[in-house]
């Protein structure tokens, strides 16, 4: 892509209705632009980097098993009646009335939705487990709408729900989110920590919300120095083997957030000097509940003996535009934001520092040629700015790496390459560059 | 995927409330369920066809030039209120109060927030051509949905916005698309054919439907067979080039809707063999409005000479969910769905005849693992249905071909290649089978 042609209004000022470090640079770097409270447009920068995130997560989901379908955002209120949760929502939940006068909703969330689909098809045990995925915009009417996408009301969530016969499924159901949470967040180059949590308006007993470490963080969390640590899954993983080492490995640790944190607990079972205590962002949420809805909405399957069960039931989110902010959060300096290689809207970004220059512009042009060639996503600054603005653009925008081109090096037959994270810079040769940057 | 795991709710019988074939066939094969009136739920089969569309959508935007970006589904209504619209709309459009008694609305489409953040944005000439889309979810309040997803509230929408400093600038976007729309209706194996339309809500003074022939379709419309032979622009069609050539040959015949029809004038330019009196689905639709919104909005640019100039704009949808039903109403025979390779869900329907029977399994295990290593998308029958069931399903879900493998077939070292389109069966090895396949 060219930086000419590309629709990228970045702003020099800081804004300042941006209270946290993502929605700052999210603004500046033109990936988003708000168009009443809490609800943006996400223009190509950042709708790149959302797309990214949206296909490891589904990548992992397909991976462990889960199906992918897609509810519509629009709910009958009549489901949530069925299973109580129409009044017990509240005024988060945005409520519509529409020309023929019935009650709907956009849904903030898909537990009735989803198990409507289930009883009206599937009769029998023997059609389970299963497990089903969406990946939607949801809504949730916030009081007070804040931190950009971070706590926006309309947010693109993955929500998957897993249906199973007795207990003991429903457990491995569990774990197999369980696992492939922590191969996803990995994947972004987050270090995301299991901690468990109170169920809330879902229901249910056994929860574990992912929590990324950051200062910004919207709540206080405690936990073991340890998790830093630890490795997630290798993407060898079984999911149809014993997931249970995983998790044992993954909850051996001290870790709680402010509503489940045990002062007593975390000083006799974390030594002082392994203690963390910091803020932390929530970015995924498990949950087993159980028949609580199957029961109050009929969702029952014909057993082995005939009679009809209610199913076990268990949901997951992973909130996916929430982790673009919580990316940058992770990893930003004071120039910009830095991209994990897996989720940045290009690989490289292509300074030509004289555009007009016939070396440089050849160069460039050249560069630019032979990296899409080699299947590279290059934006290309082909802008008349001059060099210090073009460097604290790209600097702003956090591209992996930088290849700049300047008439200074090309009669030495060099550009230079600078990796965004450390900011090491080299000099090489044009067809060494292509080459490393082909190589990933 | 294998059959058994996959979740694909087919229905045996007819379901009496569809009216028309795609609406009974996307029930009957599992595609979709009704949440509510006009709003459904996609279910694995349905989602994948319409993630295959949106791609097609996808690639052809990005070749002509276009930029994808995200705008949320609810909008203010103080934006719809500087344009005019918000009072025009009508009861059609999803009107919503939030928490804090803002208006906001679910957007039907997505001038107004376009333009507002073009304006908020552009600032120069020298920015412009700018061509900017996003597939997002829409709805209509339609007072009666029916047809499916033909005619439903929610729907998925391709629209795309473009803004130029003059007239000329603006009929060279307007042609980009109108070429971008027939090679993308083309890739889907349909034949859309290009029909003067009336502007209606979002005004304008040059606007063309896209509509493909199918008796099922809403309004009458007439043309000449001409067009049915002819070929859409190539893949290495130029859009920077002249595209003049090409528009004019595509309205070179008389074509035209219910609406904008002249009896006099298709008798006096069509032979009366030549003559199509039939139905359409519109697919598409292209409009050049000018500076209706740009000055309603403030929407300006400094021009050359310094002074303010409001933007020349198109805009231009697509209905990509409403393409699933228009293919399916185009490509189906009495027994299901005919898809074209390019948009099918799998392109392979493996069916185990004889489930339980060494040979068999071993046989149909081996050619799932190869035709998957080889990248072709196989769904393997692999349930304890009767022969005849399973026939009957995979012709209903409509996969491009068929590999059937039995025990007959296999002591003789063959198993049966049956093409679904045309019916064509042959009795092929193994080897023979996989090599046809995965060369596509």
């Amino acid at each position: 892509m060219r930086m000419s042609q590309f629709f990228l209004p970045v702003i020099k000022e800081t804004p300042a209705e941006a209270q946290i470090v993502s929605h700052r640079l999210m603004l500046r770097a033109g990936m988003i632009r708000q168009s009443s409270a809490g609800i943006y447009s996400w223009l190509p920068l950042g709708f790149r980097v959302l797309k990214k995130i949206e296909q490891i997560v589904r990548e992992e989901q397909d991976a462990a098993g889960a199906q992918e379908l897609l509810m519509p955002t629009i709910q009958p209120a009549d489901l949530w009646r069925e299973s109580g949760r129409y009044d017990d929502y509240g005024k988060e939940m945005l409520r519509i009335t529409d020309r023929h006068e019935r009650d709907m909703l956009y849904g903030p969330t898909n537990e009735e939705l989803i198990t409507d689909i289930f009883r009206n098809s599937i009769r029998s045990y023997r059609q389970l487990p299963r497990n089903l995925y969406h990946i939607q915009w949801k809504f949730r009417d916030e009081v007070r709408p804040r931190f950009g996408i971070m706590r926006g009301r309309e947010f693109l969530m993955k929500d998957n729900y897993s249906f199973d016969l007795d207990i003991a499924g429903s457990r491995r159901s569990y774990n197999k989110m369980f696992v492939a949470y922590l191969r996803t967040f990995e994947r972004m180059g987050l270090k995301a920590i299991p901690m468990e949590a109170d169920t809330g308006p879902i229901g249910g007993d056994m929860s574990h919300e992912f929590i990324i470490l950051a200062d910004t963080g919207e709540s206080e969390v405690y936990c073991h120095a340890d998790y830093l640590d630890f490795a997630a899954p290798d993407q060898a993983v079984d999911y149809d083997g014993d997931l249970t080492p995983i998790i044992d490995h993954w909850t051996s640790r001290y870790a709680a957030t402010d509503e489940k944190h045990d002062a007593a607990r975390f000083e006799a079972e974390v030594p002082e000097d392994r203690r963390i205590v910091t803020r932390g962002i929530e970015v995924g949420h498990i949950f087993y509940f159980g028949t609580k809805y199957s029961e109050a909405m009929g969702a029952t399957v014909t057993g082995p003996d005939g009679g009809d069960i209610a199913v076990e039931m268990g949901s997951y989110g992973i909130g996916v535009s929430r982790l673009v902010g919580g990316i940058i959060e992770a990893s930003h300096d004071a120039d910009g934001i830095i991209w994990p290689a897996s989720v940045a809207p290009f690989q490289v970004g292509l300074i030509n520092l004289k555009v007009g220059d016939a070396a440089c512009d050849g160069a460039a042009t050249d560069l630019y040629a032979r990296l899409q060639a080699a299947g590279v996503d290059v934006l290309l600054d082909d802008t008349e700015e001059r060099p210090g603005s073009k460097f604290a653009t790209m600097d702003l925008i956090g591209l992996p790496w930088q290849l700049i081109v300047g008439p200074r090096g090309l009669k030495a037959g060099t550009v230079e390459l600078k990796a965004r994270r450390g900011g090491e810079r080299r000099e090489v040769s044009l067809d060494a560059a292509v080459a490393e940057l082909a190589a990933g």
